[in-house]
């Protein structure tokens, strides 16, 4: 048995979502409810019974990777060799930290609260970590200073998920400006900034900073997972330099081969359509209401900037026994936010993708829950 | 970067396939030229239009999970719990060897000729690697006395294709009970057995082993690719015992997160109606349509028990050179069976998934090659 596996903590968020009842009102997994297109699978379908439904290349169809790159019209970035199709964004993730990385000498820079599973990726690999914590004081902000003061001289990845899950905040234009100029002076080899943009499709702010469009280094990860309803289809995208593609479409041959060819025909389908941010007014008037009744029933809270997750806070320092108490006593499912950075201690992440009555009634059961226990744990 | 993976060199198999041209006889790459069933593809277009498409459990679908472990029926690795679904066989053997595997102390044994792919994940993953090399000179018989003669102490996996890409051998029950036994009355920690099955609904004989029926460490990793012509579904599993299923799962949830939900669903329908053998007799029937035309243009060949390879010598042992100019010469794409084994030189792997006419062809124009090439390489 590989040690570095067996002693790395599984999901701590799939196992939460392995306890949903029927009945449950379900703020936990990080899941779109609307419903997907129907009429792109009906499409890929009429794709696969005229063309069959043989292997992409390893790196992705090349029409594919010319329409992703030219949506997002990262300059460096711009050509369909900058663009390699993947098993959603979680394998580009996985790819870009095994890949880019040497375990011997170089260390990843993580700013948290941050989404587990990058951590987890660089013990697994053997790559140390280094961490800058924001504080939900100052509502976690995407601080450019205080992210650029945690390099270190071996740092040679920066991952920062903006918008970020948990907390829904966005880096700022300037803010990004800010990181990109500072990478570019540093002396010594490169320092790749793989920016998470999973999110990007649902930002709610004009002022959203893209590293893509500043930083030769970058390595943007983004799937149709979230902003299309599709997290069961698999289908991501990562974009990275030129010079480093080729060593990180073998390691993706070796993993998994090469992306579904049914899945790239709905990708192409939907980049050709431009249909990326339809729903993004929906999650945007679900933010207004989550904060509504977040407010509504006293608990403080992150305001995002884009995502679908509210970060409320209970109070209570046992936020896992919070959480499961909240499950079995409440029925209502939310992860425990110190899962994400340990500065947020007595935060709840709440996911706002459920019926509008099933999230007011969610953060109502929430906030008695935190009353009850009050006593207890404050 | 990764040094390990920088070292490692890519698919020598997809660098030729890339250089097939449209009037190319393709004998190269081991992929399905019969069009796959599209009634499935609308089963679970429809599905997905009630259903959405959402993640699945990271282990994949109970229903499908339980209709693999059913159909299969390997005593020990019966339930929903011993198989996890996976992006293609390629994600299944990734996962066994990274997970089941300590770099610092295992070791795994490959018998060659064997699909590349292993080799170099084991390099990337810093596992040592043992081989037994089978000779064309008494038909690469899985010959389990040889097969078990190279187990060394640290061998902690033994790595075994049959029916074997590219030879089509296939281990015989007997021979699979020899090594299965020897393995059992083995001291120490448990030897894995990671039986590579892609091509087990593809067998022309009756004395096939199955490692999953009679060893209880057996891993069992198959796909849809080869029998149901879905290479591009991207749809494998793997079976493992239940005390070490917790680990790869979590090891899968890094690299990929969960297999996708429609491939699941076609998955599912196919297992139900038990559709996984329609296609053998068509390629029991090309197989001997090659045989046929390789003895006609007096090519020296391995007659394959299973898969759809036939190994012909062409007794150049300049073998990648040989390749290279059919390709330029001939327009003629095989690859060069060295690349599976050192045993192999002056020997090529062909496909016969090409129409009848183009396997004839392919061998006419390969026969003829050798004769040219004969008094500078012989």
């Amino acid at each position: 048995m590989n040690p570095a596996i067996a002693s790395t903590a599984g999901s701590l968020i799939r196992a939460l979502h392995a306890r949903r009842k029927a009945t449950s009102i379900d703020l936990g997994l990080g899941e779109p409810m609307l419903m997907p297109n129907v009429a792109y699978f009906e499409r890929a379908t009429a794709w696969v019974a005229e063309h069959g439904c043989r292997y992409s290349p390893n790196i992705g169809f090349e029409d594919l990777r010319t329409a992703i790159a030219r949506h997002y019209d990262y300059p460096g970035l711009s050509g369909p060799g900058n663009v390699c199709i993947t098993t959603g964004s979680q394998e580009a993730v996985y790819l870009a930290i095994k890949t880019l990385l040497d375990p011997a000498q170089d260390e990843v820079l993580l700013v948290e609260p941050a989404f587990p599973v990058y951590a987890k990726i660089a013990q697994v690999e053997g790559i140390a970590l280094r961490r800058v914590v924001l504080e939900p004081s100052d509502g976690c902000a995407l601080d450019a200073d205080k992210i650029l003061e945690a390099l270190g001289p071996r740092t040679r990845m920066l991952i920062l998920c903006s918008p970020c899950n948990p907390t829904g905040r966005v880096i700022s234009k300037a803010g990004a400006k800010r990181i990109a100029d500072a990478l570019k002076a540093r002396s010594g080899p490169p320092v790749y900034l793989l920016h998470d943009e999973i999110y990007r499709e649902l930002v709610y702010t004009d002022d959203a900073g893209e590293f893509g469009k500043i930083y030769p280094y970058t390595i943007a990860v983004n799937s149709l997972s979230k902003s299309n309803s599709l997290t069961g289809l698999r289908l991501g995208w990562l974009f990275a330099p030129l010079e480093v593609m080729p060593q990180i479409v073998k390691m993706h041959g070796w993993s998994t081969s090469c992306a579904s060819t049914f899945a790239q025909r709905i990708a192409l389908d939907i980049f050709e359509a431009g249909d990326l941010t339809t729903n993004r007014a929906w999650y945007a008037k679900q933010c207004e209401l989550a904060m509504a009744a977040a407010r509504d029933n006293g608990l403080e809270y992150i305001e995002p900037e884009g995502a679908f997750y509210l970060c409320v806070r209970v109070g209570d320092s046992q936020t896992l026994g919070f959480v499961e108490t909240l499950i079995d006593e409440r029925d209502v499912i939310a992860i425990p936010a110190d899962n994400f950075a340990a500065s947020m201690s007595g935060w709840l992440r709440t996911s706002f993708v459920a019926k509008v009555d099933d999230v007011r009634e969610g953060y109502r059961r929430i906030a008695e829950h935190a009353r009850e226990r009050a006593p207890l744990h404050r």
